[in-house]
């Protein structure tokens, strides 16, 4: 495995590996991996030539009270488990590497932004697709691998690609639970057990307005079937739980037939987010 | 030559021509080709195994006011001019072609869309980004080709394509113009005799501020050596005459080491645009 930190060296590994007819598979993360990562490598190693990873604490996509300087870093120890899934080259800018000019073009997320976790971040969206467009112009990969966890981020690259042609696939890899289904997050270290025990309430409340839906139907009826469930089974307060069309995210209508049922909801003082994206049929889908 | 209307074929193409391990030069129209199209086209031939250009009449760049709907169309003369100077494609898509959809996400110019002909003209910048976006993600070229005239278009895609890492080289071919110096233009066939007689002084007064820069370094002074020798040398009246670092169209300073010096001049009616881009060797350069 190799490590590269500009993007001279990364473009002239990716000229090559093109040259010879090969696929590449980009992941895209923040470091600091977590079994999430580890699931998306393992997809992109499993459907490609060639993995490039990239680690980059993205400043454009932080708000100025957001937590850009704390975030945690640990490149060695992310080097480590990078190689363990089969990385072929690591993708580690500096900042000055990765914004050397700024001449004032922005893309702005629009509409998909203003909701779920997008309404309390501004400009965090176009953050992301100002990062991610030069990751993808820089790796060119065949597929791009983001996390259903993320299910805004995942909508709204989705939409970026299918909207602008960009040249790639995106591939949205499925959450990753815990065995009673909790999805796992870095933040559930900050459940009391107490807290741990009731918050896959989470997950169960979704599941269950899931069926509300493909029965009656009815949007707002699934909503309360989920409220009510995680309010009859936790002490949380619900931040949102929403039902959209997938990756638009606009509201739902009889020729919907992709639907993302989100929730984030407040356990004690950790928020936590979940969802399912489901087709009309019913089955959940790797999208 | 072949002339394609959807993106699946042209994907097609492009997608041969890459395995063979061919260079693409592309070449951004809106149709209703004159001599600045051919010498880009002309250019791209020279430099590059393989040349695509495109026919497209983007409405995302008019105003609500502007002339979208009565904007000439020939695509019949257009392929005989386009096979003259060696294209080997022509993409002519429709509008449903390549706005299928619309999830809202948008690119903005920024500050440099705010200036020159951009202060007239708000989200045509906007709307130009979106368009090469599409079409630099569908054609993957080498080259992209655009002409000097249009000197704040170049600039904001070298722009975009220097800050968000497009994996391709903006060139910019200079200005075709008469023989006694006026800019070619679609528009000098709306000028009578006598407008047709004073408009080569625009250059003229370019020249002439040009020269001044390059003795005093004085900016100010600069441009009023245009408005003077213009106005003492046509009837017109001056909509602007700016000079800025290029391709940033930012005020120039001491560290500013490439300049566009840019004008434009009503004659009687007719607008007339142009513009000198040098160095501060004062080499005028195809940049």
């Amino acid at each position: 495995m190799e490590v590269v930190k500009t993007i001279a060296e990364l473009k002239k590994i990716v000229k090559k590996v093109k040259q010879d007819g090969k696929t590449i598979g980009l992941v895209p993360t923040m470091g600091y991996l977590h079994e999430g990562h580890m699931a998306l490598a393992t997809e992109a190693r499993k459907e490609n030539d060639f993995v490039i990873m990239s680690f980059f604490v993205n400043p454009t996509q932080f708000g100025p009270n957001e937590d850009y300087e704390s975030y945690p870093r640990d490149l060695e120890r992310d080097k480590k488990i990078a190689e363990s899934v089969g990385v072929d080259v690591i993708f580690a800018p500096s900042v000055e590497e990765m914004y050397p000019t700024d001449g004032g073009i922005r893309i702005h997320a629009g509409r998909q932004a203003t909701i779920l976790c997008g309404a309390s971040r501004p400009g965090h969206f176009d953050g992301v697709l100002q990062v991610v467009t030069k990751l993808f112009h820089l790796a060119e990969p065949t597929r791009a691998y983001f996390g259903q966890k993320d299910a805004q981020q995942a909508a709204i690259i989705s939409t970026l690609v299918r909207d602008f042609n960009f040249p790639l696939e995106i591939r949205t890899v499925p959450i990753v639970r815990e065995e009673d289904g909790l999805a796992k997050s870095s933040r559930n270290v900050y459940l009391s057990p107490a807290e741990r025990k009731e918050a896959p309430a989470i997950y169960r409340g979704l599941k269950r307005a899931k069926e509300e839906y493909l029965l009656s139907k009815n949007a707002e009826k699934t909503i309360q079937v989920a409220k009510d469930y995680i309010l009859s089974n936790t002490s949380g307060r619900i931040d949102y739980i929403e039902l959209l069309s997938y990756p638009d995210l606009q509201q739902v209508d009889e020729k919907t037939d992709q639907f993302v049922l989100a929730a984030a909801v407040f356990i004690g003082k950790t928020r936590l987010i979940d969802n399912i994206i489901f087709t009309k049929e019913g089955e959940t889908e790797n999208v």
